[in-house]
């Protein structure tokens, strides 16, 4: 059956999975860009954004790849799709990606306001879901078929499919640097508890890998 | 100048040091035994504690090995002494660590609740300071002279040291485990403005050990 993975999520040392203050200047928060020189420097991230340089290959890229292996859909939070907040004002924002998001699929986007879907060059399809995670997860397993569906993040929509045990395996990636605040995605809530454990941690110049699966 | 320092300090994937529910049966909280196999299986360890095991070398056991080093006093938090809580019914509670601890130096308790040092084998003798940190530290500087002051947990005790900025070097070893609840180390805390730095991080087998330092 179709599964439900978080792949390639980078947090810090101290468990913050987005800087505070997002803008269109820092898409992640501040520092936040510091969580992923693991995954940008792999020949996988560097392929997806048609990067003429090799990229690294081993473990981090292996990790990159799998992430983007057997998707039929994703689900994003809105502040992933954006910096935009409340009612969109129009739709000219369409997403930090350029005109060919690197997705390829459909991609169903939480949001609290209603707007059309819209159709990207390359496949990607964003839809908006005003109807919270379980009709996002609905339309998006209608969407993927025998496919994976990848929650992307970022980290409030991450923690909302935890808590409501719905990820079936959740890849982290813990960089070392330390963020102090931000977006923490584990605070308050109990992993073990959840139903989740730990099934491989491997570890690399640039990060520590923690696999983890529901059981 | 004598240092103050923080060793061997273990956390969870989900940075908790101890778990919930101290008690005589889990002095570490319930699965804060987890967070330690990296250090109880090392030669430094078992020789500490009188062990015939040989116990392991290697990384974790130099880590182990550094944190005994050079060392003048210890701090340790009332709960790290014990469990019992609020006045000293009596004399009885003598530590954790019976008749002979393995600190050989003078020990600084933190407590509400004044009681006589206690003069135990080995060059232990356990001090009772209800100053606060700041009396505890002044005394241990005193007691250690030219050598390091270690403080040894728990959480709350290194939580506030971090908060005064008065740790120099910290070294924390991270389990591969989840403990879900119990007390965490950095929560609230952003240790980039309290002045602290990674200056390395290495794996092994059980850890992935972290030092810090105050610049």
């Amino acid at each position: 059956m179709a599964k439900v993975r978080v792949n390639c999520f980078s947090i810090s040392l101290d468990g913050y999975g987005a800087g505070p203050d997002q803008s269109t200047q820092d898409p992640l928060g501040k520092l936040g860009e510091d969580l992923h020189p693991w995954l940008v420097s792999t020949r996988t991230f560097k392929s997806m954004y048609g990067s003429s340089d090799q990229g690294t290959t081993g473990l981090d890229d292996e990790f990159a790849r799998r992430g983007t292996e057997n998707l039929g859909a994703w689900i994003l939070g809105r502040n992933m799709f954006g910096p935009v907040r409340g009612e969109w004002p129009d739709e000219t924002w369409r997403g930090w990606w350029g005109k060919s998001p690197p997705y390829h699929v459909p991609v169903f986007v939480l949001t609290h306001h209603a707007r059309p879907s819209l159709e990207m060059e390359g496949g990607t399809i964003f839809h908006f879901v005003t109807g919270g995670i379980e009709e996002a997860l609905r339309r998006a397993r209608e969407a993927a078929g025998e496919r994976d569906i990848r929650i992307g993040g970022g980290v409030e929509t991450i923690r909302q499919y935890l808590k409501a045990r719905l990820i079936d395996e959740m890849h982290l990636a813990v960089a070392p640097v330390i963020l102090g605040k931000g977006e923490h995605l584990l605070h308050g809530l109990d992993l073990n508890e959840l139903g989740y454990q730990l099934v491989d941690r491997s570890n690399t110049e640039q990060a520590t890998h923690l696999s983890f699966r529901r059981t």
